[in-house]
C-alpha cells in the first residue's frame, strides 16, 4: 500500500469521525489504504472491546466495516474523477444502509484486516463489500451503501 | 418501564460486552427494558460520538441497535420459557446479521430512544426490529437476526 490513507486527505471539517476521523482525540482512527481499486484497512481492538471473553464486540465490527466503507466509497469516487488518491482532497461519504453478516465469532487479540471492493458505482452512491479476517480466517462479511455527502450539510 | 433492564439479569460471563456488559468499566452500558412484549432503551452520546460535527456516528448508532436487539431477543426468550423478564437469569443470545438503515442525520444532543419488537421467534432464533428515534423523529431503523448462544462457547 502505497498512498497515505484516504482518511487523511478529508478536509478538515469530515474528520472527526469517532470511527476514521484523525481529529478525533477519543476516536478509533481506522485508516484505509486504495491500491489498485480495492482497499485494505488493519486493526486491533483494545482488550475492552469483546462481546464475550475472547471475542470481539459485533458492534465495533460493525463500525469498521462502516468507516472501510466509506473510505472505499470515498477512494473510488476519487479515482473516478480523475485525482490521485491520498494526494488529493477527498471526497466524504457517509453510509445509507450498513449490513453486517457474522459468519463467526472473531477472536480478540488478532490484527484484523478488512478488505474492500467496489460492487457498484455511480456520481453520487457507491456500493462497497467488505471482508473482514482475523488469522486469515473470514469472519465477517458487509456490504455498505455509501452517497457523496450532500451540499446541503453546509460544513 | 417497571422491571430491571434485561442486561442486568445476563449471567456474569456474558456480561462483558462493550455494548452493553455491566462488568465493562470502559463501555456504553446500553440497557433494556421490556414490557407487554416490546423493549425501549434510551442512551445519550458522548461529544466524541460524531460522525461530523452535530451528527451522530453510524457506528455507534449500529451498536445500540446491536445490543438492543440482542437484549430484546433475550427478554423474548426468557419470557417465552415463562421466566419473569428481568428477574430470572436472563438467555444470552448473539448478533447473526444486523442491518441498519440511516433515514436521515441523527442530531448530536438528544437523548436517543430505541424500540424494539419481535418479528420472528423459534427457540434458537429471534428476528428484531428497532427503531431510533431523536426528538421524536424516526432516524434510524434496524433488522437484527439474533441466535442464542450456544453452548459450545462453553464459558
Amino acid at each position: 500500500m502505497s498512498t497515505p490513507a484516504i482518511q487523511d486527505t478529508y478536509p478538515d471539517n469530515y474528520s472527526h469521525c469517532y470511527g476514521c476521523g484523525r481529529l478525533n482525540a477519543h476516536g478509533l482512527h481506522v485508516r484505509t489504504f486504495w491500491h489498485d481499486g480495492a482497499s485494505l484497512s488493519e486493526f486491533t481492538p483494545r482488550p475492552e472491546h469483546m462481546a464475550l471473553p475472547g471475542y470481539v464486540y459485533g458492534g465495533l465490527l460493525a463500525s469498521l466495516v462502516d468507516c472501510h466503507a466509506t473510505g472505499t466509497a470515498s477512494a473510488a469516487l476519487t479515482a473516478a474523477a480523475g485525482l490521485p488518491v491520498g494526494e488529493a482532497e477527498a471526497v466524504r461519504c457517509v453510509t445509507a444502509r450498513l449490513t453486517v453478516n457474522y459468519l463467526r465469532p472473531t477472536p480478540l487479540g488478532p490484527v484484523l484486516r478488512l478488505h474492500g471492493t467496489v460492487l457498484e458505482q455511480s456520481a453520487r452512491k457507491v456500493v462497497v463489500a467488505v471482508s473482514l479476517r482475523a488469522d486469515d480466517v473470514e469472519c465477517v462479511t458487509g456490504e455498505v451503501v455509501c452517497v457523496r455527502v450532500p451540499d446541503s450539510f453546509g460544513l
